[in-house]
């Protein structure tokens, strides 16, 4: 029996990179949060400090700055393609890379009924998320891309019922046919590239299609279940985008409680409700399709680690 | 010498109440963050623990969300106004009120391209903000309205210069005629109200026409400094609106810094930043009307507590 | 009418300056978090842009980091003094200034049962907090400081009572005899200086005894309400210390309610019970002296925003 | 090709339950954060809202509760064991569960140099994790048991250097022989039982024994890079338990960069740093024996979900 080195990855976590474009008097703002990670055999540095082979996070997060200029920076799935690609084809310690980012969107202001030039407002609340890994070097190179949002926060007043659950001893839950839905929802879908090129995918068009198909599910899906939610959820977006492998959706189900008036003589036809924060329910899914190609490392946050 | 008891209050923070309007198939909804305190001579409480004066905190809280469908919550100005006047007139040993509500929007969710009739999305970055004061029984009694919003996120990629400052021998800082300038904007706004009744005051037109204005000024005015910017919004505001007697603001300088690519000989004309967290400036500002009322007990946060 | 500029400041906020002394091989590390800001007719500033009164935020930083090493950094409250003192006296503009500070509080790790000399762990859960004022220039210049803490989580499984309420028609609470009393404290505490110059008080030593005080007066104090427990708390430190003023307290009731097991046939006598979110009860109460100094500007937070 | 419903599962999550022992004078407190997680083929609630396969999340946090008077919680390690092996065992549609508790750390308030009975502080920074998987049913059924820390905040103020490193044309990073070192250690270990029952791990021991030699570890090893002292600590660990079959730490390196007070004229030889907030090294490793039983699901976090 020995002790021996496991999966290990380093790099530099949040580069908080602000891109304008001002080509035009009219600027375009890209706004994101980006990590690098990095994967090889690093071994030297964990079992005598020998940095010879590691690429310092500092040098890591000179290039992701330089790359937001080099390269640019528009739809981050491409940025973050051509990132990991450089540290994997660069740098010769380095078989593997990922990069994760997150994007805050904003909103021109208006004034006088107009679109300002170069005045924004943060818009939403959702934040945009992706994560590109690359693995191998050379004609062995792979690359998987996954598109997603975060904090996508979502509420129906009516239209979700729940009942006819399974009861044991511990069950004191009513059932109801009319409640509040709500979550803050993540999704992540797996893009498909059959040349591994990603190269003709509009992002952009695509992260809008699939919010947009998200929102309106959850609007006139008549729930039986959070569960039933998701699933038609996800399932209408790999419909429309047959170039999506698979969707993975976690969703807090945020309560609102109907608050009792009763003792007050004051009636409560759904219309108070107390927003509960903790405990919560958390309903996971994924839906794919049944010919999906394998995930391979594309799913493996941060090397294995929570 | 002695030792005694000083100013005193106590109350209910944070009841998430949301109150859905269902009268008609299209919903509305009023998602708040409401937080009662009540003033008085609760000495005996605290120097015997003598609870008779002492109305629960529990049923401060009931009381919101009770009176969210007994009196309605639409505007949460007028919703604040009748719960602060109930404790006072209502609770004899009560003498002060002061509510604090926090307002968080949401948008309809369009399916088809129409607006849905009970899907919602939360929307923007801002949360509105209202702070009632009541003090006084019967015909003393006197009241003060505060307004606003915080967590109002705004940036101009252009049209911001800092120069010609004040210096010493710690003065490292360089004079730019070109720099995005940001903040996350707190802004409040003290109503006035002649006969103290606040009943004429449209609460939700002047919100909205409040913000458009800071906003538009935030993006037209060519800004010296965040100061100047600062008081050309305070004054637009007053200006347009007679019945608010000041405007206080409080605008984080949120600092994006210009990223310096020169040693990978890559050019950086504002468009690669690094937007930083800590520190920043901090430039806290208050617009008035040189004949506006006394404020009172209007601004004193939590009864001069932090 | 006419439309004017009110009360304004500005600072540098949030600058984390970490002080080692390596003096000796027995390092000793200082962790704070320090708050700048001036006060002064800034007029021109916001009036016309004309910056020539303004000591940039960034000189402020720079200030704040170098007097760390040029005056020392140990105990807040001196440090507080010295760069506030500094910026009156020597920045021709500035009439007053205010500087925040958080402590970090760090213990030695233990190595073989022995205090190492450099390696720190973070310590408890509280932050110790100061706010240094001075106003005025020469002979007219004046100081006041508080000191304080924030974040001290505190609980007693028993001890604690609540009834003989006020009840209202919305009173639902039931009365109890034995419950569990917990709080995250906020206190804070004026110093008085007979001559103004607080050059004789022990900050390090009066910090330890009053969070020891206040610490044992919530264990030994049978209490009957909350108010009750922290005017005891306030009334002791006073006692023990003639040189303070006044101290104020913020206490959140942090609600653990009693689990209802008996659906299940399982008893709970005070055993189980549910830490919850929100609402919680909010109790300030301040102590004071009947012959203590007018407290001035000491504790106008920001200048009277939020 | 077909859609179909992927992996899946469901559960409450962040259950505060606060345990008192109180069968003597001197009380014992438990304060932990459980999330319940159900795995299973409840495909019929996902594909046609049928829930009569579901046990509700609100099920599930009634018996976590009951369970807490029940069966007792004093190592969470063993709590999660019996709450997850009863959902497996005695709710027929489920396959799977996995329990997830945070617990946090008190201790008793000195009164008079001695411990209090029953009043409390919230100790220290870490919180303690514990994750528990258990798969299958009867006589198949297995088990896995993950403990951990988090928020571990540990610097050391020498004793750490980094040079010799890979460069590349975007290396600006000057090699260091002093450096402060610093980081919020997240770690989880992998313990290992024979006979899948765990039944003889002394849990409160280990956790305190596994704390006390990471901790002495990362004082007394000179640090070459923080990979190295990551190993160290690790290797440490596995060393003293033969049960623990590995260990997987992140650790950000918290930037604590020299400030430049030369333009100042003030030396600064290791003693003024900025503590930066981001972006920051992210270093991930893992170390196992090489005769580690296989992880299974143990390190799945909520089923492949982020």
């Amino acid at each position: 029996m020995s002790i021996v080195l496991g999966p290990h990855q380093y790099g530099k976590a949040e580069n908080r990179i602000v891109r304008i474009y001002r080509d035009s008097p009219r600027h375009e703002i890209h706004d994101v949060n980006v990590s690098t990670a990095l994967r090889g055999s690093f071994d030297a540095a964990h079992l005598v400090g020998d940095q010879s082979d590691v690429l310092p996070t500092d040098t890591q997060k000179q290039t992701a700055y330089s790359y937001a200029k080099e390269k640019g920076l528009e739809s981050i799935e491409d940025y973050g393609l051509v990132l990991a690609r450089h540290f994997v084809d660069d740098v010769e310690p380095v078989s593997g890379a990922r990069i994760e980012i997150e994007e805050y969107a904003w909103e021109r202001v208006l004034v006088d009924g107009s679109e300002h030039d170069f005045t924004f407002l943060r818009k939403g609340q959702e934040t945009r998320t992706a994560a590109i890994t690359i693995e191998g070097k050379g004609s062995a190179q792979k690359a998987w891309v996954i598109g997603g949002f975060k904090d996508l926060v979502i509420l129906k007043t009516t239209g979700s019922e729940f009942h006819d659950f399974l009861e044991d001893e511990y069950t004191l839950l009513q059932p109801t046919s009319d409640r509040i839905m709500a979550t803050s929802l993540v999704a992540q879908w797996r893009f498909f590239s059959p040349d591994g090129s990603f190269g003709d995918i509009d992002w952009e068009g695509t992260y809008a299609g699939i919010k947009q198909i998200m929102v309106s599910t959850f609007a006139t899906v008549h729930s039986l279940a959070l569960q039933q939610t998701l699933y038609e959820m996800g399932k209408a977006v790999l419909e429309a985008y047959p170039f999506l492998a698979e969707i993975r959706m976690s969703a807090p189900n945020k309560h609102h409680f109907l608050y009792d008036l009763s003792p007050f003589g004051v009636s409560n036809d759904n219309e108070v409700f107390n927003a509960d924060d903790r405990p919560y329910g958390l309903i996971q899914a994924s839906v794919l399709r049944d010919d999906a190609p394998d995930a391979g490392p594309a799913w493996t946050i941060a090397g294995g680690f929570a």
